[in-house]
This record gives C-alpha cells, sequence and structure tokens, in this order.
C-alpha cells in the first residue's frame, strides 16, 4: 500500500491497522511517542507508541465503561481520582455526574496538551471544569504519599509495560484503596480476555486482597485489537454487579449515553463462559 | 513486512490483518477464492475472498449466536434448515439440539470440502450425522422452489455482494417465511453495526413484511472487521427477545456453550443507544 498506515498488534500475527489520512501530530515525550492522525473510518486517532488510545469514533464506549460502571457501584461518590487519562475522554465522562471533584494524575503531559489541541471533542470542557485538578506527577506515588480520600478511583492505563506496569501492582491497589476508605470503588482497565488473559488474571488477583468485592465486567472497543475488552472494579461496600437497574437509571438521568445504560449494567458483568474460564472464578 | 499478510478491510482507511504461517490451501471455486491460512493468533482461518469467514480460534462465537439464539426462541423445533454456513460450524451447533434434522443448502461445494479436510473441527462430526443433508445449490431457488416445511431458517452468508446479495432482499425472505409457517423462526448474519448500519437497517425492513417479530441481537466476533456484529431474528409465533433464561437454560441443558448463555439471552437484544439510534425501533 502507498499510503502510510498505522499497525497496533493484538499477537504476533494479529493487528489492527489504520490509513494515515494526515499525520496531524508526532512528537517524542520523555514517555512515548505521541501521535495524531486523520483517519477515514475513526476520525482523529490518539496513538501512543504504536497503540491506538482513543479515537473521536468510538471513544465513548471506553469512557463510559471505565467512568459510569464504577460510578453507579458507589452509593454517593463526591470525590473521584483518575490515574492516567491524558486524553480527558474519562474525565470528561465522570464530570456528568454530580461529584464535588475530580483529581486527575496523569504522568505524562504532552497526551494531555496534545488531545487539547488536536482532539478537543475528547475532553470537551472537562479541563475547564472548576471541579477539575490536573497533577502531572506520577499515579503511583501519588496514590502512596497523598493523604487525600476520595470515594471512587479510576485507572485508564496504557498495557502494563514500561511506566504503566506499576498500575497493576498489589502495592499500587492497596494504596489506593487507602485512599478511598470504607465505601471505596475502584476501576482499572484490565486489558484483553482474548490475548491478555494473564493480565485479567493478574488484575484479579492484586486487587483481591484490598477490595471485598472483585468483580470484572466486558464491553466491545472497536480501536482495541481483539477488542472485546476488561475492566476490573474493587469495591468495600457492596457488590457492583448487583446494584439495581433502577438505582443506575436514577444516577444516569438526563445523561444520554451511548453505550453503557441502566439496563444493561448487570449484564457487562455477566461473562461469557469462555472468559470466565481463562480468569477464574470472582 | 516480509512474511505475508490477509488484509481483511472493515472501511477504506481500516482493516484487520493476520500473518499467514502456513498457506494450507488456495483455491479458486466458480464463486469466490477460498484459501485456508493458518496463524499464530487464531489457528486455522478460512478467507473468502479477502473477508475472514471463520477461525479456530473464535469460531464458536459467531455460530452458537446464530444456531442457539433463534433454536431457543423457537418453542419446539424439529426441522433447520441453514442457507449457506458452507464450513459446517453452524450446522455442528444446531445439531446440538434435538431436532430430527437439519438440511444445509450451500452453493460452493468447494467451502465444504475444504473445510472438512482442512479445518475438521469446525464442522466435527456434523455432515455424517443421519440428520444432516447438504444439498449443494442456490437457497435463493431453494427457498423459492421447495415445498418442504421448517420450523426454523438461518441464513450463513458472506457480505451483501455478488451471489450473496439474493440472500438479503425481501422476496428470499417471504420465501422462507412461506416454508417456516405460523411458529416459524428465521434467523441471518445481519452486518456490522459500525459500519454497514445500512445493512443491518435493510435486513430489518426487508424482514418485517413477512415477521411478526423483527429483532436485532449482538454479538463480538473479534475476526470480523470491526467486531461487534448483528443478527436479526423475523419471528411469528412469540418475541424472541422474551424467552425467558429458565427456559433457555433448560433448552441448553447439557451443551456447555462458551459464548451464549442463558442468562446473556435478553441482553443480546438489548441494545447500546448508538447501535438503536443506527437501525431504529423494533
Amino acid at each position: 500500500m502507498s499510503a502510510e498506515w498505522i499497525t497496533d498488534m493484538g499477537g504476533p500475527g494479529f493487528a489492527h491497522i489504520y490509513r494515515v489520512d494526515a499525520l496531524l501530530h508526532d512528537s517524542q515525550s520523555p514517555y512515548q511517542r505521541v501521535r495524531v492522525i486523520q483517519n477515514s473510518d475513526f476520525g482523529r486517532m490518539l496513538v501512543l507508541d504504536d497503540a491506538v488510545q482513543t479515537t473521536e469514533g468510538d471513544d465513548f464506549i471506553y469512557h463510559e465503561l471505565l467512568a459510569h460502571v464504577p460510578l453507579c457501584a458507589h452509593p454517593a461518590p463526591r470525590r473521584v481520582l483518575i490515574v492516567g487519562g491524558g486524553d480527558g475522554g474519562l474525565l470528561r465522562e465522570a464530570l456528568r455526574h454530580p461529584i464535588e471533584h475530580a483529581t486527575m494524575v496523569e504522568l505524562d503531559r504532552a497526551v494531555v496538551d496534545v488531545a487539547r489541541r488536536f482532539m478537543p471533542s475528547i475532553p470537551g470542557a472537562a479541563f475547564d471544569d472548576p471541579r477539575a485538578r490536573l497533577v502531572i506527577d506520577d499515579g503511583i506515588r501519588f496514590a502512596r504519599e497523598s493523604s487525600e480520600a476520595f470515594d471512587v478511583a479510576l485507572v485508564d492505563s496504557t498495557d502494563p509495560k514500561g511506566p504503566s506496569l506499576g498500575l497493576f501492582s498489589s502495592a499500587f491497589y492497596g494504596d489506593l484503596a487507602r485512599r478511598l476508605g470504607p465505601a471505596g470503588v475502584l476501576a482499572v482497565q484490565s486489558g484483553s480476555p482474548l490475548y491478555q488473559q494473564d493480565v485479567v488474571a493478574m488484575v484479579r488477583r492484586h486487587m483481591r486482597p484490598h477490595f471485598a468485592w472483585v468483580r470484572t465486567y466486558l464491553g466491545t472497543v472497536p480501536t482495541y485489537p481483539g477488542t472485546l475488552w476488561s475492566f476490573t472494579i474493587g469495591s468495600q461496600a457492596r457488590d457492583p454487579a448487583a446494584v439495581g437497574a433502577d438505582e443506575v437509571a436514577s444516577r444516569l438521568a438526563g445523561m444520554a449515553t451511548r453505550y453503557y445504560t441502566a439496563s444493561r449494567h448487570a449484564a457487562l458483568f455477566d461473562l461469557p463462559p469462555f472468559v470466565r474460564e481463562a480468569v477464574g472464578p470472582d
């Protein structure tokens, strides 16, 4: 092919590829290569190293799932911590809830700056919301050293390698559990249940010592290789899968979500047998 | 890249690619190019022209969805018609039900022969089952000219172009409805709700004159581009989405399905709002 294509590997012999209709940004931060491309099928796409992080076309799926499921699992969230999530999409969705404040701790300022400049619809007005606070810092250190209290913590990380590896550790989940207190809820992206089954299982194993309930739920993210994607919640005060559709509906009232809905809340946790087999029992 | 890769386009600027570790078969039938490749991530893969049809790694998802959902939607299926489905995976799943016979009408004998020889786990023993009958013929003509009666018809087609175009027509659905009678159930693969929304909408429009209920359900097929995949059911005697989990559980007893389960039956029909918007109301 003559045009340039982005290749996002899902395994040694499998990838998603995207044609680069225009390369809008390409820089090397201290942590990773940061690119924004224009693509005919998914609009503008944020690519970190060679992995697609988010796109204008389907960002709502991943961000709705990682924000609303845990926020609805907590009975009354007021204080939200986001670790990672530099593109701002997760912050945008969290701020749709009537929370008091959201603190976002992102390691790489370049991701925030590039998303705000080249993909403004992803953060929307989130970074200008008076309830939002952006901290450029290592989320692992923040979780360990901060004395702030939160109700819900959301971890929007890249794959478990390089600077993100510690975001999948038991020590980190323990530090977050201490920040969260007795009704706290933690949600993390926990990888592909198709080709990263070890990641899903590791997240569950590392979260279990620190939370009363640990549950995994699934969504379909078309621009992540394999696309069936897992998220894992740790919760102290109630089973996140057992929150009723009526309660979720009242929490989502007026939000006009496009992927996650109240009636689908419990079903997201009802794993197909082949996934359940791979990740083990709750 | 030095190795050969199969490129399965999902749109003008988006594709899934698979490394060809070995090319096990490559022939041109009267209808299409038929290839079987060996791939590190999905095992053996059947590729018709340039589209992946089924793989050893994930065939169970598509075939369970297209067989069990409609078979459980019918109160007591005895006679099953399969149009297309040459690889035999759908026949295999249908025969897990206590039906009297299944007739498979496939246009391209090469697909059957190649699947049986190079991907024997896909049909399994289905073609040797005394309840199975294979007819090499045009399914459109069969539906129009046959006088046989069936309870459930399943259409496992390629995309709506070339010889498959007629399998998406209102005339064909009408002919099938006449073969099915007053309690009949028809299920078809109806394309990607991401990049073939016109196909999903067309199938629903073409089915509606012939059936009392028309419902669309979704699954995630990792080796179809976009992966979120739609199936549409026409039903005469009852709403397929309203079949209770208890009834589905009793119908699936002992089957050990890997993707579809009784508790997930209703949830498959509960479309995310962005899909509902694209395909219109039921």
